[in-house]
């Protein structure tokens, strides 16, 4: 399926008067506040989340899954549903692919086809949390950790595998998560389970293309349950430190433990230039990869102040950071999910570029701890909803992408197309 | 397989030796103790811990799964496994089924095949967080709490065939866990979802036997991520109250939020009368379901230290107690889990037993708080095992279960018997 | 120092402008969702939170107490400060007593100068987790829940003239906040503190006029590190449910451990008729006791979510609720932080009055996730500003109370009539 | 009041017959195991944990402080309390001073007390979260890190004021710990923050003596409560690698997010020679300060067990790092809990010392989880009681000092002589 310019055309029509009216008021505001509004139309413009691939069908956790009916069985089926979403709010022109799950049988076709939709490839992620049929080694007991030679080898290959299938699309990174750890106490020796994870990451840096990054996740626990390899930003950076340059931490904000005050990491991490990508998600208790925003908006809010920040003090930093959506969709259709995720971005975005740096340095130095809470809460009060309008209108997407969508019963039409009994690959 | 006396008893006199030394030094400490010796190891060898179905196979997260050889895939075959555990240790005679995974076809023939093993069939568990093949209604929305009195009726009529399940093997109490709950804030009407449930637990609860307990597990998350029914000890103990006497709390030590002082709700409910059961695992994170005591011995012994002392102060609120493992075995032999859980557990209860409980009240009384803290500490650094291996040679079990397991190379011989690709229902 | 009605006039004269024009926009937008703006109002004006008297002086934590000028020194400053906040919001009408530290010398004189400035005395506090000058016996371990029969007596007495004390002033409602409970394990006995505890509770209940409620407060830690005597909502309300119909539990948002769905708790605590009470105060780790709203304003919205909802189709249950804040303000100024947490409520409870409660219940019945949670992401969004302005304009409050209570130098004036040394008595 | 060599010995005498038991077998089980019992009792004698000298008085939480008796008013009775617990253990040969709370007027006296009573001057610590009497600028919003170069300035002077006084007492390290943070998002500029106090540590660092470490201490939270500057193990290793190699981290137990694995990062920073010191208490839920042990007894176990297996592959790594207790107490007399957190402390180290570390490595380098697990949980199960003593009587100590301690009645004599009214400086 996908959407065509004139039915965009004729949703947005529908909402121009009420919409008129609202962003009125907005830009009134800004102006009374002295910002530019082209500025901030073109930055939230130019800003672009990336789709994972495994997320575009039904989730589950180790209970089960239920499913839902039209999800994409194949990469051509994947690629096209995030055209579907990027139709609709021209903010997701990404994809991410997961090897082995998306290995593109004839590159050209794909690309061909991305291209059509306007879809870049994002960073490809390897896997080995899983064993795959006929692999010949298990990762039971780890992958690029793993106490043999023979099977660190054989992760070591896939990732290179994973590099040079993302060179045929034209992607720019490679993802590392690990899964590699220990679920009981003194099964593993943690020094030479680092060290040995280093020298494997080494044999995969050795191969990256000169413009490419390589992203490495931290995450303190799940699926092993007493430690991880790489369990946080601190061991993240040091292994990023001593493989170079481009090796950078990617953050995932799910993987972190109880009241752990993201922001301050994420600023952390761009002070020493080695924020190299984001996984966003939200959660209450764990990684439990809800919509973004649901839960703690404000937090997500907090994180994009960081970010602009940094992106105002140098341009460089801000572009060099990768953004996708790393999420699972256990009760809703997942491609609304996106949207609702992808907006809650957006929302947090567009507060944190409404925010008074200057006055709020300037609060800072003279320590008007009152003064620079509030010129956050203002922004972050701010309803932006008519500048996410206005910025969607201008580049041709829906004004309102989820009414949309379920106007136009897009899952109808793509359990039609598809069935109700495919399965997704993914978690 | 089975086991036989012979090999217990060849095993058992190789370690006769050794044992003997150990076991004096400690007998004459609990004499110099004042502790009556044939009291304790009477205690310990009354004390038996339900085996879950569910936990004799591979466990899995949500990432994946790692198989080993040897599963049991029907239900006499776990039964088998749960009388190779019994032999071992004498301690695990009783086995907890989940329905649908283990519904009996010949229910006489699974009953004899127990009997000769020694085994009684604990609590039956009901499952409405998965949809089974050919299910009518989906419980994607919740079972007991469903918005839809259809579903929720499907889930009720599922409870009571476990019960009747139950009665057929002589269970006497049904474990209900309930996966029901919302993964994003809005989702669901907290008060309407807890009527809903409190009116589809009394029609379970009115065609509950007069010997059978109703026991009421709760979870303060996961499978949902924003809110469970039934998330914590409180609302569990709310909805006990209101169903009646026959129905209690059962306390999975997994299922607590960071932090919680467990001991304590277990005094609470003692005190209620309203503690109905355990469930056994350990954990560092969350529902982690690792092997008991292989994170925090000293939390399962002070929970151990309050069961103790109710059991002391009124014989029956001890023997009211149904003891279960649960745990799930994601990279070890499940026996061999099964067996380090039942030592840690049977360790726990032991050094519970060397408390001085009237000296600790002396201490209490007049805020000795050194001295009440010492008096459990002096408990707890002792070691038990020359008392277990006792106790476990007098009733004809093998004093070092887990060596003669692997002495005899049981997992070997199951895999012959098996196969490698029997996959036991389960998580 | 008081503000008077002129310099409100002047202050809202200058912002009335631009106010109205947002306004506009705002009540178009209530018009359009069919929301009667005039009950918005009305229910907003009616919301009363009260000021805790010792929360007007700098608190500190264990490490140190940085000070502040012109601090309250006694009974008479505290209700002038109060004054001050209600003069400058509409919306701080009550204060909340803590005795010993208020004990009014002249109780008739302390109503007058409350009545003149529109004060109620809303439920008094009692303090049995600090010992007094010339007190006789020690709280160090514990008061209610004390094994010395003696101590608990003089804990009861206590409460006792707490009860009498807010008899004289008008109180209908007493707090027991109980630090009682442990620093070790084996240093209490659960069991016989808690029934110690509900024995003193019901002496005191007994003496409780008709028209009072007892305010049961719980919380997992903090003075005490291994176990409180009364750590959540269920051990409140047990007591409470033993003890009557007055007694109800009280929610402190900081009193939980990570990670708790405390609307989850409001809701089941309502459903009962059992929440008496609130503390709003925010929090990242523990029991922090920041600013109402600076750390999880979302949260603060569903648990008002919650609270409407009640109050919509019960309208007693709401009417029922004492409403404090209970903070301390470490770096800054007292009143800016009180006047930014009631502004933080007020956003949250406007908020909340904004939910399409029909339309939401609709969209849960179906399970209908997306839209129930876009409902509430819908009425969160809204910038809700203009609605607090013009409920205070109305009111004759300031329609910017931080700005002016900045513009009169409030904080100076003070520090002229008081000087910089005296401290507020507090935590 | 000192302990004399008559007392300890007439107390040994009278344990000796019952210990020469217990010992008996204990040794008879060393030498099963092929451990060579004299490295053993070498290695535990060698073993001293520094006292701190504001842990010898009650400590308080921000709720209250409840008084002992005789606590010791001047640093000349804070090293004689020292000299008491080293008396009765032989393993607190160490007092580690805060100033400006310890500052000597007599050096050379001071000195020789000490020396008599063989205790060596640990690590010396600063302090910038107070401010003092008539300190010319104030430490509320930070001391290292202040946006105001004077105050800095003012820190950094203090810092150096430390080192002096430290080196007149011949202590080789300083340690760090700062409190520096923020309450409110918005309130610091993480970045700036972090650049100052780096700014900071380099002028201290540049005058630190050649054979001096520097200890850098992280903590996620408290007192401040939104944010802290140095929140992690990573902020500090971050730190401590730009200043050089006398920068190390110091790992304090308490100062974790709940569910950290410290053992994990105490290896870590062991592999990269960067673990300087330990700060040794144990918590349930944030920094509770409370008895080493007392919580949470198997990790403290775990992380020895990855000390000594680096003190066994690399002789220097233990003995660079520092160890001193770091506790508050608020309910116990605090040199009987100093004896017990010290018992705590060689317990754990006597544990680990037992490990089979080549059968734990040869297990874990084949996977054998159960095994591994097991050759940790036969070493902690063991009762160390009688080495510990075994080794307190060749060294002279007392064989069980918590006894000798009571008997003796140590705290009425410290109240004869001190009476009851002394304060000692600390929390």
């Amino acid at each position: 399926m996908k959407i065509n310019k004139q039915q965009i055309e004729n949703h947005n029509r529908n909402q121009l008067k009420s919409h008129k009216d609202s962003f009125g008021v907005f830009s009134d505001q800004l102006t009374a506040k002295k910002i530019d509004l082209d500025t901030v139309l073109y930055r939230l413009n130019q800003f672009q989340v990336a789709i994972p691939s495994w997320a575009l069908g039904a989730g589950g956790t180790r209970f089960g899954r239920f499913h839902i009916g039209g999800e994409p069985g194949r990469l051509k089926e994947k690629i096209e549903d995030v055209g579907l979403l990027h139709a609709l709010n021209r903010s997701s022109g990404a994809i991410s692919l997961h090897i082995p799950w998306d290995i593109p049988d004839d590159p050209e076709a794909v690309k061909r086809q991305a291209e059509e939709l306007d879809i870049r490839f994002d960073a490809v992620n390897s896997n080995t949390f899983q064993d795959q049929k006929n692999q010949k080694h298990s990762y039971k007991f780890g992958s690029l950790c793993h106490t043999d030679r023979i099977v660190r080898e054989q992760a070591v290959d896939h990732n290179l595998d994973v590099i040079r299938y993302g060179k045929e699309l034209g992607s720019k990174a490679i993802t590392i998560w690990l899964a590699d750890g220990s679920n009981f106490p003194g099964q593993q020796n943690f020094r030479k389970a680092l060290m040995r994870t280093l020298g494997s990451l080494e044999k995969i840096y050795r191969e990256l293309p000169d413009d490419w990054k390589m992203l490495i996740e931290y995450k303190p626990y799940e699926p092993n349950f007493y430690s991880m390899v790489i369990p946080d930003w601190g061991t993240s950076h040091l292994l990023a430190s001593k493989l170079g340059a481009q090796a950078k931490t990617l953050v995932d904000l799910g993987h972190h433990l109880p009241n752990t005050n993201i922001e301050q990491i994420v600023a952390t991490l761009m002070m020493e230039g080695k924020l190299g990508g984001f996984h966003f998600n939200d959660s209450k208790y764990g990684d439990d990869d809800l919509t973004t925003g649901c839960i703690k908006p404000y937090q997500l809010f907090l994180i994009f102040n960081e970010l602009v920040y940094e992106s105002d003090s140098d341009s460089t930093g801000f572009s060099g950071i990768d953004w996708m959506i790393d999420a699972s969709h256990n009760s809703k259709d997942p491609l609304e999910d996106l949207l609702q995720s992808v907006e809650a971005i957006l929302s947090a975005y567009a507060k944190a570029l409404l925010v008074d740096q200057a006055k709020l340095e300037e609060a800072r130095e003279v320590n008007d701890v009152t003064e620079a809470q509030e010129l956050l809460l203002d922004a972050f009060r701010t309803d932006v909803r008519p500048l996410l309008r206005e910025s969607r209108i201008r580049s041709q997407a829906a004004a309102e992408p989820l009414k949309l969508y379920r106007d136009l019963q897009v899952r109808n039409t793509l359990i039609d197309e598809r069935g109700t009994s495919t399965v997704a690959t993914g978690l």
